[in-house]
């Protein structure tokens, strides 16, 4: 079994907190364990967006998680990255964890969008999906599902 | 039992999501049936955020909705106006349907909030919520919470 970290690092894309749910459904469905750490704001969204607690199984606030954190304490870290915000986070687990990574970086503007992917880029050697998206979640959808194949490759070999 | 319609009539603020599944989840707990009309936009989000259909179990196309509505087809409008063109679905939807309506209005600009308040309250009797929010569901859920229990009194008579 995998133990998945998954981050929200800021609250404000519309595209996030379905997405979240989206994720954490699918890769809870492939029998991981998903635990979402997210700031005050995100964690107040995936509270009214899934009251039942059917989609988001675990959740945590990200500074006390990141004050307890360890190497090694999950498999995978999959972070959203629409905000510099975010990318500090990301950046930060990513180095502390030293797991398997994946970044999903999302932007309406193309320049923000390079930039963002840039700071993930030159930071660590995460695996990166990079989509200009605001309000429609499919690109996004889409592109996740093929950087979870490629990472289930990865790890199965 | 009360049919109620949601009203989705676009898709970039970000506690619109969420809320929709809140609002809808409610009612259906308290016995209501509750179709979700939506944009396309806002139907993709709803997807996302909801795969199992746990929470919105009825779904149409706002346009299709549109089309076959008639007076007294649904008891109750509730509708999300974060934006103009949202406003102008629920004017439009409120004189066809002639039935009691909620209109639940949000943004975090003041003033913008003011004009979408004021284009709802001179075209209709619906009662209004009105709160100054962006990516923070709180304020929304206890106003909606509020208004709700108003409603049910008033049917209640």
């Amino acid at each position: 079994m995998m133990n998945v970290l998954l981050l929200l690092g800021c609250p404000e894309s519309p595209s996030q907190t379905p997405m979240a749910n989206y994720v954490s459904w699918k890769l809870f469905n492939m029998g991981w364990d998903v635990v979402v750490a997210s700031t005050p704001a995100a964690s107040k969204l995936l509270e009214v967006g899934d009251p039942e607690c059917q989609y988001i199984k675990n959740k945590v606030d990200i500074e006390s998680c990141l004050d307890g954190l360890n190497e090694g304490d999950y498999d995978l870290l999959i972070g959203f990255v629409p905000k510099d915000a975010a990318a500090s986070y990301f950046v930060t687990f990513y180095h502390i964890l030293n797991s398997e990574s994946l970044a999903i970086v999302f932007e309406k503007d193309v320049d923000v969008l390079e930039d963002l992917t840039n700071i993930v880029k030159e930071s660590t050697d995460a695996n990166i999906v990079s989509v200009k998206a605001y309000h429609n979640p499919t690109p996004l959808k889409v592109k996740f599902n093929k950087a979870l194949d490629k990472l289930i490759e990865k790890i199965e070999k």
